[in-house]
């Protein structure tokens, strides 16, 4: 196969121009040219790379109304869901824009020389992060835009100064071409070295593997399953020099209703979360499969109205015929296994669109079987029916990591929470009251991450400025004559606002 | 086997009481008190925390003159050095404390709610970094303060709030349950739980992959050899959990001899850097054994003197008599290589003391075999001669991860060191200049770490306040309701010195 096409996801037909199959060559020329570009990117200033994010932001806003056509049609996502996705991927580049420029990222210590100090003398010693080098990062089907080609791994990465290799999606073949062509036209007009971004695509996982195992990439970004993120940690560490691999895969995002909150508004809250549950055909990192509370009268107001709201919810076109297929066979295991009712199944759609359903079970089943903690990517969740707070708390500690917990919770549930909290700190990346986990803010305080197999290394975030860190590695510098430190770590540079460590003081720059 | 004992490093003989072999069942009941204690732990005060490490600091120097003999007599160490490194053991206790006071690894994020935003209201998030759980720590051999049972891994893991279970180094049994025993009796003086501190001992493998492989460690930190440090990287890689180990390996620590200063003090060089090469017997992670230059004259001179060191030297105890046979059989192998020359050799000495070795090699013929880079641990090293900048280039673009890469330079070289520092940046984690790799300092500017083999995680450093880092993970508050935020990012908080990044704006606590 030399050329592929895209996909509607609407109908499952091929449609539009043909794309070329990139394969070892097109994946070592891009690394090569990467590799080529790296000194010279990293030793951009500050303004200028925050000003190539912003180019790139530009760029793809110029794409205009053919770029949100195209992540509709191959993603089958809505057309407000994309703008608003779009506005997402614009903020996030214009947000390390922000990040690049204050320069906190760099971390620059300075423990100036003690040459009177006994027993010994202390040597200048002076720090800096560093980029890594080169990042691989494989687009995400269920964010064509804000987690793929121009998304957070790769906005993150070109902030920290590493050119980028983006593996395409294979579901949004036109969409990633038209976002690498901005991002080319970006690169050309900051006047840089056209490998600080190469992109290379095709339907099959031998590409993104050759692209993890060369020798020039140094860390790899991806968003998507368990098993293929798996596969990218053992490929990377079977390397002659192993590299990190930060893939955010798998989570069911636990919501636990509290009994006071429950109580007061259980039918509130059932019909609220079928929103969550459902929202972008359930499509999300962060979508709430899982319900655990204690059983009652609440949680009876809950199920029923989310049961109703669930019976009720049309079907979704979803990514692609073989995710809506996965979601099939996930959802029918689950109505299968003996432990788990089904509650309310919605019309379940056909071969590209996708309904809601809704699983309950009790927590000594739930406890009795790691398989019903299994990601169902989609539209499904389990109600997870505890007897007691004890109960409810061997449920949570027997969680696998996840992105997300979230606590229904109102103000006499409070002593319950705090003992819930240090539990549920351990499980999760992120812990919201009285939200719904879908949504996923872009900021300095996010954390989407989480202990595995939630992520692959839960000391990082791929959502928010933190997210920068991961492509980054401490030098330091000891008696380095003015003239060759870098200039950032002179005695005369222009901090312009970083902030800067000083023999273990925090000074603002 | 049940027990074990001491061999006194200077005669290969045993000596003193016998120590109890732990094995498995003494690994589950450290860890499962490590786990027991870890959310009490993780709660104390900064305040409480600091005073704990300086409590252990007190109670090490307390031992009094009992630990620097055991020290002396169970790594043949001089005594002078011994009590060089009770005094850096117990002034990065100190330091961590300074740390753990001044807050800044907690990296507090607070983005307020934006309730009015468009198309979306923000949420309120908060984010603070959490200990990542009981961490495993390996003693070692070459350190048996400094690096062992309360060495900079314990320091930093304690000051990050996690729990601590040491695997005792089996060439110091002696040293390290009198360390122990310190310890634990600074956890009982500050009322905490007894699982904060664990230590287990025995000379058998078995006992380090049984604690790495328990689930309730959480990290591991290690400094050790390459095949140590991977097998464990292979271990904890293989849970149903993976996890972090922070393995210091491997490195031969390149010395850059560049023209100007070698045609200045070719001969003072070639001194100084044989009292760099045998100090401590060789046996430090940074000791220098790889000279690069470019041949003639200056290089002449620096060969001479060196040699002329070398062959003067006396040998010296080594660590242990697996250590001396396996520098033995190191210098044994380049002695034989056909592409390397003998230079000179000191008093061999005997089962138990190491001369000095030095070899010669060119340029063309280091780059043709990956072997001459091997590390032998040890007072060897081997100058490799080349013919031209772009060979030296070639040279030091050809090796593996460095911890350390030293510059031996003066103002006129600043041109080729400009030139080579970039090169130098993506080799080691520390680059010096006209000092010797020897000696780490232990301060917030330090590195110590290095790309892959140098380290399993070249993102971090086992030495320095940044240390912290690496027991650490960010988690994210949405929307809590203050009674049940963590203190330290409640409204109200008292930061007591703490930064905090407020809506991405740095300010001091």
């Amino acid at each position: 196969m030399t050329e592929f096409r895209s996909v509607a996801a609407a109908t499952g037909e091929p449609f539009g121009e043909p794309f070329q199959v990139d394969g070892p060559a097109e994946v070592a020329a891009a690394c090569a040219a990467a590799e080529a570009a790296f000194d010279v990117y990293r030793a951009t200033s500050r303004e200028d790379r925050a000003r190539f994010l912003e180019r790139i932001a530009a760029e793809i806003l110029a794409l205009g109304d053919s770029l949100v056509e195209a992540a509709v049609a191959e993603s089958g996502l809505p057309r407000g869901r994309i703008e608003n996705e779009r506005g997402r991927t614009i903020g996030q580049l214009q947000m390390f824009a922000d990040v690049v420029r204050k320069g906190l990222w760099q971390q620059l210590r300075i423990d100036p020389a003690l040459p009177e100090r006994q027993p010994l003398p202390r040597p200048d010693l002076r720090l800096r992060m560093i980029p890594l080098g080169p990042v691989a990062v494989f687009g995400a089907s269920n964010f064509p835009l804000a987690f793929s080609t121009a998304g957070g791994d790769t906005a993150s990465a070109l902030a920290a100064g590493c050119p980028v290799v983006v593996k395409g999606h294979p579901a949004h073949p036109q969409t990633g071409a038209l976002v690498a062509g901005a991002i080319a036209r970006a690169v050309e007009a900051s006047g840089l070295p056209a490998g600080v971004f190469g992109h290379v695509a095709g339907p099959s996982n031998e590409l993104g593997a050759a692209l993890v195992q060369d020798p020039r990439i140094t860390a790899v970004g991806f968003t998507g399953s368990r098993g293929g993120g798996l596969a990218l940690v053992k490929l990377a560490q079977a390397r002659e020099v192993p590299i990190p691999v930060y893939a955010e895969m798998s989570s069911i995002n636990p919501v636990l209703l509290l009994p006071e909150a429950l109580k007061a508004r259980g039918e509130a809250l059932g019909k609220a979360f079928v929103g969550s549950l459902t929202m972008g055909a359930g499509q999300f990192c962060t979508n709430p499969g899982l319900v655990i509370a204690i059983a009652g009268e609440g949680l009876d107001a809950f199920v029923a109205a989310a049961s109703g709201a669930v019976a009720e919810a049309a079907p979704q076109t979803m990514l692609t015929t073989g995710i809506r297929a996965a979601f099939g066979s996930g959802t029918g295991a689950l109505a299968g296994h003996a432990a788990v009712e089904t509650l309310a199944q919605g019309d379940a759609g056909n071969t590209t669109c996708g309904g809601a359903v809704l699983f309950q079970t009790t927590g000594a089943q739930f406890l009795a079987d790691k398989a019903l903690q299994h990601e169902v990517f989609g539209a499904s969740s389990i109600v997870v029916r505890c007897q007691d707070e004890a109960e409810l708390a061997a449920v949570v500690a027997g969680l696998e990591g996840q992105l997300t917990a979230t606590l229904q919770m109102d103000g006499a549930d409070e002593p319950l929470a705090g003992r819930l909290l240090p539990l549920l700190e351990r499980k999760a990346g992120r812990i919201l009251a009285n939200g719904w986990p879908t949504g996923v803010e872009v900021c300095h305080a996010m954390v989407h991450g989480g202990p595995f197999p939630a992520t692959s290394d839960a000391r990082t975030t791929s959502v928010g400025s933190l997210a920068i860190d991961r492509f980054l590695r401490p030098v330091s510098y000891q008696n380095l004559a003015q003239a060759i430190l870098p200039a950032e770590l002179r005695d005369d540079a222009k901090t312009d606002g970083a902030p800067r460590l000083i023999d273990g003081a925090l000074t603002l720059g």
